[in-house]
């Protein structure tokens, strides 16, 4: 038994390589291994072996450096490895009401091509959103002339409450059904791995790959659409909690017996800042407030309507409490509010961020930094093809770890 | 370079590998070698070279398990390992706004002692706090035949904003200051290092070590005295945020320009829940509360007293409604409502655990476990001398792997 623990110990450590190794080459650019070793403290020998797996299996490929001049002035040149984006293509959705934007990437995060994917209708049966997400694929890969079977995995966020470490969907507002075990449904509709998360959770992994956090350890990610969502970066890993719905942010509560929600609850932060509590605000008898359009509501106010200044203003109060609650538990470093929808304008405000500053607990050194970075859907959809990207890498090398055994 | 990196690589797996020795003998309380090779994954050799450093070290001690008993009858007695309690004197101290309770322990965690100084004022200069500090270890220790110079490290907890990283305290109602280096104002006055932290990570750590956290990775401490205080373990570690001011709760939001809070902000949970906040509520004029006596309101309100029930009611669904958003952003499987003073039951009571389930976002799955631990200051000091015990193996083992150099 010692013994199997013993080697089973060796074959943890050859893994933990082996992530190493690909991660800095992914992050690299291009690399020679002795400077993969001294980055990694990876001994040469065992870099050595891991590269030599590697491009085995197709996943990292040698290149030259300055495309091989001046290799014959100075001995033996050093050839640097790269991650090989042939090796996999790959493919991130995001499923908002109105569609399904999919983009796909080669292995080393290119992207190759994109595509919208009208829905039917903003909430579906699973069985439906199965189909609209694979004729995405298929209308995605057939663009660029490539088969939807050449497809490695897909990285797939929503909104809503989602297990991604089991890819099952508590709740949607996508979905007409609760408790959904979508990773199987697209398992047998789909000839490839599927991976399922929160799509805060995945512009939050966005932001760690290409946005504003980059290179930082721990910050947090607040989405603003029609909803609000929240993406925590904790020790490089997005936090899920217990049962893989933390870091909720859009029901926490910001007023005793508040308004109602469409969850059911009252007090939530939606019920003041969603859409349709705006909208809901304005629906007063006689009122001249356009009752289904926010823009034109939204333009009132900045007109100076007092009614309409008052709906935004209240919103952007109770959005700031809760941002302020969310840096007193947390006290990030960093906090980037990430979104695209020019309506919640109101939200990015200066005065937002003072009444923020106003509510957090006050200590006599800088407050967290807040950064705003607007993206569209697609760098969402970048987002989720990130983390099938780390998906399809780990599963790659516990192929290879298999072979240990 | 590239051999300094390496080098450094070793040095650092062999203070990993003190780290997971040392840690698996004081979990294990007795256990032989072959067993630490097993539990950890350090090789055999490498176990037996890393305790005869900790023999050495005067850290460990060999003991011959069922006292030596039987040992001729199966060839060579396997001897065990176990903490050295002799190895060093450790303090906890928790400084309330009465007194400064301190617990002397072994190495090993054992009580040697206790003693409560009574502070001359609740707040203080921070030099008139070393000096209670110094009493209090003076006293404890002469009181068991020892000598404060005995003492390698106290861990100290006070309630407040404390950068325990820095050892620096931005905020304490104990001081009179702010922004104070008490861990160098202690160091000149002490001839042995200091830990200081909130008094509600202490808790945490005293929950880890001792309580209902025992075997558990990630939980929330919520502590209940005068005023609210959170500690939060996450991955075995307690979570302290970019500033060290992280875990705020008694002064999270919970209503949009609410109750006036001591700290100068509106509507934190302290301004509804406080002892202050509940007998300021009953400060009526022509009112029959009593003004200062929290006790009395609480008997009043026992008895069916409807504007003392009211008082209670409403703090106990506003402390529901700060409860349930934790739980929303971290999603923990465990919640530990940790504290002494028997005012405050009608925060524990089956209608607010109710409420924070009704707040808390609903997916079809168990909600966290709530539990109750109730126990006094000498616990809280117990924490911070498990904190303390914590730093002085680490530095005893970072001396140890300076030789390594």
């Amino acid at each position: 038994m010692a013994d199997n623990t013993r080697s089973s110990h060796i074959a943890d450590q050859r893994e933990a390589g082996r992530h190493q190794v690909l991660n800095t080459i992914r992050s690299a650019g291009s690399i020679a291994r002795i400077d993969i070793a001294r980055q990694t403290q990876v001994s040469p020998a065992t870099v050595t072996a891991i590269t030599s797996e590697l491009l085995d299996a197709g996943l990292i490929e040698e290149i030259e450096p300055n495309g091989g001049q001046g290799a014959a002035k100075r001995g033996r040149p050093r050839v640097a490895l790269t991650i090989r984006g042939d090796a996999h293509l790959i493919a991130g959705i995001k499923i908002t009401d109105r569609c399904a934007t999919t983009i796909l990437v080669d292995f080393d995060g290119n992207t190759v091509g994109d595509h919208e994917e009208p829905l039917p209708s903003p909430e579906m049966t699973p069985k439906d959103l199965t189909k609209v997400i694979k004729r995405a694929l298929t209308s995605a890969t057939t663009a660029v002339g490539r088969d939807m079977t050449d497809i490695s995995g897909v990285g797939i966020g929503l909104a809503g409450l989602i297990d991604a470490r089991r890819n099952f969907i508590y709740w949607s507002p996508s979905l007409d059904a609760r408790n959904v075990e979508f990773g199987h449904l697209l398992e047998t509709a789909l000839p490839f791995p599927c991976f399922i998360d929160n799509d805060a959770n995945l512009v939050a992994k966005a932001e760690q790959k290409f946005g504003e956090g980059r290179g930082r350890s721990d910050f947090i990610v607040i989405t603003i659409e029609k909803g609000v969502g929240m993406g925590i970066v904790l020790n490089n890993e997005i936090y899920r909690g217990g049962r893989g719905c933390g870091a909720e942010f859009g029901h926490i509560k910001v007023q005793l017996d508040g308004a109602l929600c469409r969850c059911g609850q009252r007090g939530c932060l939606e019920a003041y800042v969603g859409d349709y509590a705006l909208l809901r605000e304005a629906n007063i008898p006689g009122s001249t407030q356009p009752e289904n359009d926010l823009s034109a509501l939204y333009k009132q106010a900045k007109a100076g309507d007092a009614m309409a200044k008052s709906i935004f203003d209240r919103a952007g109060r109770m959005f700031a409490m809760g941002l302020a609650n969310v840096i007193n538990i947390f006290d990030p470093e960093l906090v980037i509010l990430s979104g695209e929808q020019m309506a919640y304008d109101f939200l990015y405000g200066q005065d937002v961020f003072e009444r923020v500053r106003a509510n957090t607990v006050q200590v006599d050194t800088a407050l967290p930094e807040i950064r705003v970075h607007k993206w569209g859907d697609l760098m969402w959809a970048k987002g989720a093809a990130a983390y099938a990207i780390e998906q399809v890498s780990n599963s790659t090398i516990q192929r290879l770890a298999a072979h240990d055994a």
